[in-house]
């Protein structure tokens, strides 16, 4: 039986990149798709890389009450503040909704309203569901309610949580230093996200401010046993996808090269999705443009006792759409990769 | 039935474009990728985009007799020259080729030696048939040689054709002026192509020289239905894919954008890979990056009586391996659009 | 004796490479930078690249009688229209002006009106002086208002001004082919110049509509004697900085590469900006990058009789801040290379 | 009086931006220029940047006798082992060195010996001075062979001496998590420097491995006045030039980012290449490119109880050619800043 599927705020990159995927999948449906912009446009003629067969999806405004009729499950792909209002009245007509957005992600509201800002959903939080498929698979099964983690967190959680759950480092000595492709700043008017601003520059910005910081704290803290604070810094690069998370963390007695990358080949053994790769290498963005797919390499770097782990994600692929889609799968009960076998493009 | 196939060539851009590509192919099983250089190496250590499912596949040193037990359908992805000593063996033993390279395409041996150099195989190019499926398609389908088109003459040719078919233009007055992204010019070890001296270039190259111009010309003289000659300027652009081609041709008598976008649009009308777009959008190579399409755009420029026609291709995809996928499904029988439904990669 | 600029518009690209430029010129003080963003703050803050000794400059909102006391000649950054109203109180104040806009490069208003709006300041438009130091050094000397030229007109005029000179080429048979920098069009926010929208794409934009034809056909047919029109198509690069036009022109008569080569060697034999590269070589922009050169190339197709002129500059170089330094230069009577001696950029 | 330079590795990045910056150098004359490769050729035909007053320069064979000949002050831009066994010859001659190599930057031979190679020139070692103009400025004046710092320890040396001095930070808690240009791997031909293979991706490399980890020990060991290991890991961006370094230190006591702005500050406030950006804002590469400053911005993370600060640099200048022109002048007397006034290229 096919799921039909919404998508609320089509016209972003996280929206055309959820089109791309869903437009392969056999098992769905697209219905409709809303944006505040290009209303009434063909979806093929706002993103002319889409296939011409989708060329009769329309941008429409959004209209809950035809979003429910139209669809089964919905995908909302809107900046956060935005879901808490909307998310509610899906549920409550019965549907299933997939947030990208941060809305849903923090368990603890008083966290959210001190990193973004006051929540108006606060009953519906307790029962969103985190979905990082290799840590909660099993709650995201039932989930009413998803909340598809950030990009950042994406690469940093699974980079680290190999270590914590193995208690294997000093939980205070968490550093994370993130480089970002461009489209994680999304198709908004910024100056700072202009060709020529990004173009031949690499910043560091948000240094010990990023909203993402509390979602990475909250997940390694459940993982680790303990609560922890990490230390992040995401940086911005002139690419257009990928995020390289390098992960710095003291080890609490010596292990060496070998032997974490056993640890790890093992914690991911069965994932369709996470490449550890072979002993000696480190991921590329490259390698995983398009697809989505979390590589890790793994070092021991015996001098100053630490490891260093370095993850590779498309953060539009496995830190947003490709990861929605994938939690989607779980959710209806499709095969877990199915419209996600895509093979990254390189070069 | 499975179509067994090898790819000579395996370690550059077209090669590892094949794999992508092929990989994902139902009614193909990769029995052999050979290259001259990582011997023994997985080939997705080589290329770690790849499917860990290749990782069986080593790339190999080339074994005439061994390639033609292991494969029915041999694709080569060579420099010119190398192909015209190999492909007899092939072609001699019941295997079928598909030649990425130049060797096959020119049709008169004279012309190729003037353009390239001496030619090893004269009498297999009359049996040659030069795969541009939307213009030759009859003659693939029982092509057992086939010489896959050169990048630029595919972006060229598929935008000048409809109006040479129609007597529209001047022949005298063809420009064509092509951008291509660096992956045309191959792996090599070239000083040109370091990521510093192509990285906020840009560049003109071989004007006048350039080796595709005689294989443009043999194809629209074909179209015309008389000889012709084109002013072919390629220039080289800081992006990993793509071809733009603009072409320019003096109109014989006045004929408007809408009229010039009504012959395109139903000269196309039922190819499955060439999108002509609405009347008055131009392509933009981000919009079929990695996918099998060729954009484009008209315009009639009344204040100088000139079409102007722009088209898109990726260059590594409907310019080399996805043309070859496609002709391959043409020749085997396969659904001609099988493996080549990928979605390009936007942004 | 001290010459005190201002700068109408400095925030934007043209306006922080004007500052680039004149902050080191030794016969030049700064007195005052506009802005309609950014009032009040620090231009070192605005543009953390200029040198901090600019410190105390910061970006005032305009006032006409402010700038006519503070300075004796006004570079005007702004968009074409913004201009037309001001200049004409700068002038009857004795204030000499170097408009970096459109508005007064066109001689004949009623051109202008067809291709841009109405303009308010006709009677200015006569005695405005083409800055073109190559071809109209002598009008420039005694300049009030100087029409700095366009981008691509200059990249345009300086590859075709010696052949029609010479008549050497079919007037109707000009095709100019130009590849944009992104820096081109501004920085202001604008969908297509995000870096995702940008990255890796190539596309022609503006098709026989580019607001740059007629002044490039009033320069050309000024030169060439007669009224000419040139098929003129843009195209926009992912790279800051520069401008490659390819122009193409049939022979009147057979002329060999090495004689254009010694054609255009003397033509421009005293020019401290313009570079004909030695025979058999083509420019790239990557060499021009923040200097104030036009690298030219020559190449005669004797296959189709055509001349083909391949001319490189940095846009906001000699395309534009570079060009206005040159030319406040010659009206003000120092050295023409003053603070233009800048070494390009490679790589 | 005129100080003559021979550059020995003219042909590399290195070598074209020492040309950049020398040939606008007053008190200099560029009398020879060495390399392997293009040997006879003009200087301006293999960087057509160059201005063509340096048209007489043409690329020599390295002939120790006739450097010392020409040249008073010897610039050696090679890799390392290939400079300690000239060097003596020119020293033994009675010439200044400044090397832009490895080899003299250790001071302890065994060191050298186990992260690069055997050295041949262990005398030379000792009276080497280490050319950080900012830390080492009276030493700098009377060396004979001045070794130029390697670009990643001075973006990262600059970073951490203002803290390590004030003995502000745990020594045994720093993370150097850098970011660099691809100019940085040279202009040698790898598969790794292609175009298609940088562009579009990030990654990590050499961790824990690099060469200028014990350069970075050592120098900051020294500052510290005790001895000590850091975590550096670099990262490899699509960019040309430009060195980002995020560097973490655990505080010994809390410190606000307006108490470490003021400490950094009041540090660098006669240095004229070092600027310590107002509170609250971040470098980028973008704002030193072809400048030879270092950007630094500070950032106390009160959470975690880490300094972060991050300093930007043109690896070519700063980190290089620029650098050493700065040791130079101070060397021979000149201003210290001469022919280093270059303001940065933005955009």
């Amino acid at each position: 039986m096919t799921c039909r599927v919404a998508i609320i705020g089509a016209g972003g990159y996280t929206g055309v990149e959820l089109l791309r995927l869903l437009c392969r999948h056999p098992g769905v449906e697209i219905t409709c798709v809303t944006s505040l912009e290009d209303l009434g446009k063909e979806i093929t003629r706002v993103f002319p890389s889409l296939p011409k067969r989708l060329a009769s999806l329309r941008l429409e405004n959004l209209d809950v009450s035809k979003v429910v009729e139209a669809a089964d499950l919905i995908f909302t792909a809107l900046p956060h503040k935005a879901v808490m209002d909307i998310a509610p009245q899906f549920i409550a007509a019965g549907r299933k909704v997939i947030d990208l957005s941060a809305d849903f992600r923090l368990k603890d509201v008083a966290v959210y309203e001190r990193w973004y800002s006051r929540h108006s959903a606060p009953d519906l939080v307790k029962e969103a569901v985190y979905g990082l498929p290799e840590l909660y698979r099993e709650q995201i099964r039932s989930a009413r309610l998803l909340a598809n983690p950030g990009c950042y967190p994406t690469s940093a959680i699974l980079a680290l949580t190999p270590l914590l759950r193995n208690h294997l480092v000093d939980v205070k000595s968490i550093v994370i230093d993130s480089k970002s492709g461009t489209s994680g700043a999304g198709r908004a008017l910024k100056t700072g996200s202009l060709f020529c601003e990004v173009n031949e520059g690499v910043k560091a910005y948000g240094v010990g401010t990023h909203r993402h910081i509390p979602e990475i704290e909250q997940v390694l803290s459940d993982q680790a046993g303990e609560p922890l604070t990490v230390c992040f810094t995401p940086h911005l690069m002139p690419v257009n996808r990928g995020i390289l998370s390098t992960s710095y963390a003291r080890l609490l007695k010596p292990c060496s090269s070998a032997e974490l990358h056993e640890l790890f080949a093992a914690f991911y053994r069965d994932e369709p999705f996470v490449r550890v790769l072979p002993e000696g290498e480190l991921p590329n963005v490259s390698a995983v443009r398009g697809g989505n797919f979390c590589d890790i390499g793994v070092v021991s770097e015996t001098r100053t006792g630490r490891a260093i782990i370095v993850s590779a994600i498309d953060n539009l692929v496995k830190g947003a759409a490709g990861q929605a889609v994938q939690n989607m799968n779980i959710m209806e009960g499709f095969e877990e990769d199915q419209a996600l076998q895509v093979v990254p493009l390189f070069p």
